[in-house]
C-alpha cells in the first residue's frame, strides 16, 4: 500500500524555529504539560559563536525553570568592566574599573558567557527529560489563519494551518516529505533577516540599519593586556574595541571597523571575502597599543556586521501566531543583550499560552505578550542607539575637543546596563499587573520581577532565597506576609482559602492553579511552622521567617526591603513569570479576587 | 581448550569492601590515575537506611572532589538543634534552639542527610566516569604478606597475594570462580562486625560494647511536633529520642529502649525478631507525648543496635595493608559520624598511597596513616562515650536531682558537635605536619584543614573560595601570600621557582607536582594579575586579592583571618587532603625544602 505523500496532524503549540527564542518557550511548555512540537531548519545545534552574552535576569529566569546550576557552572562570569582611553603616550591607558553590572537587588549580580549551543544544549537536555525533541531540517511553506471569527475567537480550535517540508525525508524511505499540522497556536522564533514566519504574515519591521561596521572575533589569546578577563570598553586613537571574556581561555573582541576598511569601493556593500580574521586581529592590536595580543591557536569563528536596531510593527496576529526574539527586535549584539531579550520574550509568552490552552484564561490575556514585550524592544533600542553612537563616538582629546569623555561614557555604560540586565524591565498597569495597592509593599514595583531575598525556613531554619520558592511550573505565587502575629491570621486564611478554593474551582484544587506560602514577621528562635493556619501552609517547607540563619551569614531585612509593614503585612501575587502582578492587603483580600477575575476564566457551574 | 579455574592478575591497589570509606579511596585513586580495584562481596549498591548523616568537613571533601553539587542537590540540610525536657505538666517542652553545628569557619555549615545508597551513587557515578566499577559479588578468602622483608621495602613489588572468589562465577559461562591478586597495597574497608580483612590480619578491636540500646526507625511522619525537621535531642520521662530530618519528608527517630523491652530474658541478648517497627513506633510516641506522631505510610526502615565503641590496635599491618572505617574504629551512630570518620579516613589515604606509587615519596610517608586517623578515632571515642552517656541520662526534675540539666546537655552537645563536625581535626606535628613557622600564619593551625575564605580573582573580580583552588588532585598546594607590594616579589618568585623545580625533577614540571598560586593583599580597583611574576601564575587565574566583590557581598579580611601580615606575607603549603602542612616566611624559603625533603624522594640523577 502506498504511503500517503502528506500525512496531516494537529498539535496544540507548534514553535518555528530552535534557537535560544524556541528553545525557552519549547522547554517551558514541556515542563507545564503543554502538548507542544518545535521544528528548526538546521540539521544540528550551533556548535561555537553567534550570541553568547547571559544578564542577570536571564540566569534568575533559568533558575526558576531548575536549568542554572549547569548554567553557571559552564559559563564563564563578567564581574567587571574596565575602561580605557588614549593615554598621553598615544597608546590606550586604563581610565577605571566599575561592576560590569550595574543591578544592585539581582541574585547573580554578573553576566555570564557561553556560546549559544552551549544554551542550546541546556534546553535540549531539559526537554529530552520530558519528551520532548527538537524536529530537524524541517522548513514551513505555508501559514493560513481562518477567515471566520468564530474560530479564530474560540480558543480550542487548531485554527493555524502550517505545510511543513521535511529536508531530509529523501534519506528516510516511506517518510512524508510534507506535512499539514494543525496548530492551536504558532510561535515563530526563527530569526531576523531570515523569519519566514513574520514575512509570510507581513509584518514590517520599523527602523533602521545604522553605518556602524563592526568585526567579531573569538580566540585564545596570548596577551599582556591586564584586564584581558573584564568585560572593557577601549577608546583609542585607532578606533574602539570591547573585550569579552568567554568560557574557558577564550576571549571575544568586537572592533570597530572603517568603511574603507569592509565596503566594496564600487558598491558600497560590506564584503565578508575581501576580509579575514587576520586583518580583523591586526585592527583589534592598533587600538589595544601599546599592549600585545597573539593568537597563537589560530581563531575560533569571526563574522561581520551592521547595527541594525529594528523592531516588528506587531509580535501577533490575532493572538494565534506570535513572533519572538530576533524575528522581532535587532539590536546590537555589543550589549550582550539578543539573546536574553529573545527568550524573555518566550518566558513571557509560555505560561500565557499554558493558562490559555489549559481553559483558565481567555484569548485576551494573550494581548498582553505584544503590549509587555514589544514596548520593552522599543525601549531598548532607544538605549541601544544612544549607547551605540556613544561608543562608536571618538574619545575627547585635544584634537577632539568633543569627543566622549570616560565619565559620559561610563554614565552612560551605567544606565545602559542597568536597563540591560532585565532586573529594571518594568510592565506597565494592564489586566495582569495591578497597581492599586502598591503602597502596602512600597519597595516592591508590580510589574517589576520580584527581588530575591534570602528568608529562613521556620521548620529547619534553613536558609531559602524566594526565588526558590517560586519555581516557574506555570502556577500563580500567593506571599502571605502575615507580619508578626500568627494568632491574627484565622480570619484572612479562612477568606483567603475560601477564595481560591472558589477561583481554583475543579482545576485539580489550589495547589494546581496557586503556590501558597506564608513569611512571617518572626524570629526562627520562637516560631514554629505549625503556629500558621494550615491553608496558608500546604507543606511544611511553606513557611519562612524573616531572619537569618543560624550563623547571621544570611537572611533578615526581608520586610524592610520589600516596604511591608511587619503588623500589617500584605499579601505579593507572584506571576508565573516571576513578576509582581498585585499586592492585596490581607484585611482586604477583594483585590486578589479583582485582580485573578480580571482575566481568568470562571471554572464554570 | 579448557579455560584455567583460577586466572591470576597484578594491580596497584586492591580495595576490599565498597562501602563510603571504600569508594571515597576508590574515586580518589581513580581520580589520580592510580591503577585501582574494588571488590564487594554485596551483588548491588545499598538501597535505604543505613548511615547517612554527612558533616561539614566530609562536604568540604566531596567539594575538593568535585562531588558537593549533587551531595547538596540531594541531601536534606540540618541547620538547627533543638532540645526538649520534660515541662511541668509531664509532657515535654522546648528548652532551646541552637544552631545543629558549632563550627563558624565550616564552608558548609549545616549537617547533610543523604541515605546511604545515595551516597554511594555519586562515587560510582564518578568512579564509572572515570572507567572504574566495582566489581561484585566477590569475596576475599585468603590474604598473604611476604616474609622477606626485602620485598615488603620495596614499593614497587606487587607483595600481597589475596584469593577472591567470584560469587556469581557459575551464572557466567566460561568465568573463573577464584582469581588470585598480586597488590602493591590492599585497603580493607569491609565493615565492622565483618570485617574479614581486619580478622584474617589479626588485628584486635580495642574497647567494650555499651550497655545502651536503641532503635532507629526511619518513615514520613504525620505531626504536630514544631520541630520534626530539626535535630532534636529529646529527654522525657518516658527516655530520651533523637529526631533526624532527611531528604524529602522522610524523618529518622533514635529511640532509647531499655533491657525489658529488647533483652530475652533467658539468653540477655537483643532479639531483634522479638521487637517491630510498630513497637518502636510507640516507644517514640511516649517520649514525644504531648505530641503526636503517626505513620500513615509506614516504615521505610529499622534496626536496633548497641553502641560499640571500639578502635583497631592497628590500623596497618606493614603499610601494606590498611583498614579504613568501620574495619577499624564503631561508634554511637546518632552523632551521625561513622561514615565520616570512615570517608576521612580513606582521603587522608589515598593521596599517600598515590605518592608512593608515583615513586614520589617512601613508604614511611604511608606510617602517618595510621598516627593521623587512630588518634582522631581514638578522641572521637573518648567524645562518643561522655557523649552517649549524657544523652542515655535521665533529666534533671524534683525526682532526679543528679540528672543532667539542659545547660549541661547543650554544651556537651556544641563540644561534641565541634568535634564531630569534623572541622576541628587536628594532626600532630610529623613529617607532613611542620610547625616551625607556625607564627607566620597565627590563626592558621598547622595540622588543621586550610579554613574557606573568599578571594576576588585579580583577572576578573570574580569572589573564589581558596578552597576551590585546591582541588584535591593529589597535589601539594603552595599558596603565596605575598603581602601588599609584588614589586618585591621577584626574588622570592625566583627562589621559590628554583626550589620547585628541583624538588619536581623530571616528574612532568612543577605543575605536575605543585599548585602555585599568589595571593595579593591589594585593591582590586588598581591590582592585576600581571604583576605577579609569571612563576607564582601559571594561569591568568591564578592570582586572588585580599578584597571584596564588586558589589560588596562576599570577600575580603583574609589575611587578618589567616593571621598573615600583610607586608610580610607567608607561603602556605595545604597537603592533598586540604591539611595545612607547613608555613613558611617568604625570606626563609628553605623551610620549604625540609618539608618535602622530609618526606620526598629525590627526582633522582
Amino acid at each position: 500500500m502506498p504511503v500517503p505523500l502528506t500525512k496531516e496532524s494537529d498539535v496544540d503549540v507548534l514553535i518555528i524555529g530552535a534557537g535560544p527564542a524556541g528553545l525557552m518557550c519549547a522547554n517551558a511548555l514541556a515542563n507545564f504539560g503543554v502538548n507542544v512540537r518545535v521544528v528548526d531548519q538546521r540539521p544540528a545545534k550551533v556548535a561555537a559563536g553567534q550570541a553568547d552574552g547571559i544578564q542577570p535576569r536571564t540566569i534568575e529566569v533559568f533558575q526558576s525553570y531548575g536549568l542554572a546550576e549547569r548554567l553557571l557552572r559552564e559559563g564563564n562570569q563578567m564581574h567587571r568592566a574596565a575602561f580605557y582611553n588614549p593615554g598621553p603616550n598615544g597608546g590606550i591607558e586604563r581610565t577605571g574599573r566599575t561592576p560590569d553590572v550595574t543591578a544592585p537587588t539581582a541574585r547573580y549580580p554578573f553576566e555570564l558567557t557561553l556560546h549559544q549551543g552551549g544554551i542550546e544544549a541546556i534546553f535540549l537536555d531539559s526537554m529530552a527529560s520530558l519528551g520532548v525533541r527538537v524536529e530537524r531540517p524541517i522548513i514551513p511553506t505555508s501559514i493560513e489563519l481562518p477567515t471566520v471569527d468564530a474560530e479564530l475567537k474560540d480558543p480550542n480550535s487548531h485554527a493555524v494551518k502550517v505545510v511543513l517540508k521535511h529536508l531530509d525525508a529523501a534519506a528516510t524511505e516511506g517518510a512524508t516529505e510534507t506535512e499539514i499540522v494543525h496548530a492551536k497556536f504558532v510561535l515563530g522564533a526563527d530569526g531576523s533577516a531570515h523569519s519566514w514566519v513574520r514575512k509570510s504574515l507581513g509584518i514590517a519591521m520599523e527602523g533602521e540599519q545604522t553605518d556602524y561596521i563592526w568585526g567579531v572575533l573569538d580566540f585564545v589569546p596570548d596577551t599582556d593586556f591586564p584586564d584581558i578577563r573584564s568585560r572593557c570598553a577601549v577608546h583609542s586613537h585607532n578606533g574602539s574595541c570591547m573585550v569579552v571574556p568567554r568560557e574557558g581561555d577564550t576571549v571575544r573582541l568586537y572592533v570597530q571597523l572603517s568603511d574603507a576598511d569592509v565596503r566594496d569601493g564600487a558598491t558600497g556593500r560590506v564584503d565578508k571575502n575581501k576580509f579575514s580574521p587576520e586583518r580583523l586581529l591586526d585592527v583589534a592590536r592598533r587600538s589595544l597599543s601599546p599592549y600585545t595580543v597573539a593568537a597563537p591557536h589560530g581563531v575560533e569563528w569571526w563574522t561581520l556586521y551592521i547595527i541594525g536596531q529594528r523592531v516588528a510593527s506587531q509580535f501577533s496576529v490575532h493572538e494565534r501566531v506570535f513572533i519572538a526574539g530576533d524575528a522581532c527586535h535587532t539590536h546590537s549584539p555589543k550589549a550582550g543583550q539578543g539573546m536574553n531579550a529573545s527568550m524573555n520574550d518566550s518566558h513571557n509568552l509560555a505560561w500565557k499560552l499554558a493558562h490559555v490552552l489549559r481553559g483558565w484564561a481567555g484569548l485576551s490575556l494573550l494581548k498582553t505578550y505584544e503590549s509587555e514585550r514589544r514596548k520593552y524592544a522599543q525601549d531598548l533600542i532607544a538605549f541601544d542607539k544612544r549607547f551605540s553612537a556613544l561608543f562608536s563616538s571618538k574619545p575627547r582629546t585635544h584634537e577632539h575637543a568633543n569627543g566622549v569623555t570616560h565619565e559620559e561614557f561610563v554614565e552612560a555604560f551605567q544606565t545602559f546596563g542597568q536597563f540591560t540586565s532585565g532586573i529594571g524591565v518594568h510592565y506597565a498597569p494592564s489586566s495582569i499587573t495591578h497597581t492599586a495597592h502598591q503602597a502596602r509593599a512600597r519597595a516592591l514595583a508590580v510589574g517589576q520581577r520580584l527581588p530575591p531575598r534570602v528568608f529562613v525556613r521556620a521548620a529547619d531554619a534553613r536558609p531559602v532565597d524566594i526565588h526558590d520558592m517560586l519555581p516557574a511550573d506555570g502556577r500563580f505565587g500567593v506571599a502571605v506576609f502575615a507580619g508578626d502575629a500568627p494568632a491574627r491570621l484565622d480570619t484572612p486564611a479562612r477568606e483567603l482559602d475560601a477564595l481560591l478554593r472558589r477561583l481554583a474551582g475543579p482545576r485539580g484544587g489550589v495547589a494546581a492553579v496557586f503556590n501558597v506560602f506564608t513569611v512571617l514577621a518572626r524570629s526562627k528562635d520562637d516560631a514554629d511552622y505549625t503556629d500558621v493556619p494550615e491553608p496558608l501552609r500546604p507543606h511544611w517547607s511553606k513557611v519562612l521567617l524573616d531572619d537569618t540563619d543560624m550563623f547571621g551569614r544570611s537572611g533578615g531585612g526581608g520586610y524592610d526591603a520589600y516596604g511591608i509593614d511587619r503588623a500589617r503585612g500584605a499579601v505579593v501575587i507572584v506571576r508565573p513569570d516571576g513578576f509582581v502582578g498585585t499586592v492585596a492587603p490581607l484585611e482586604h483580600l477583594s483585590e486578589i479576587d479583582e485582580y485573578f477575575s480580571s482575566f481568568m476564566v470562571g471554572p464554570g457551574p
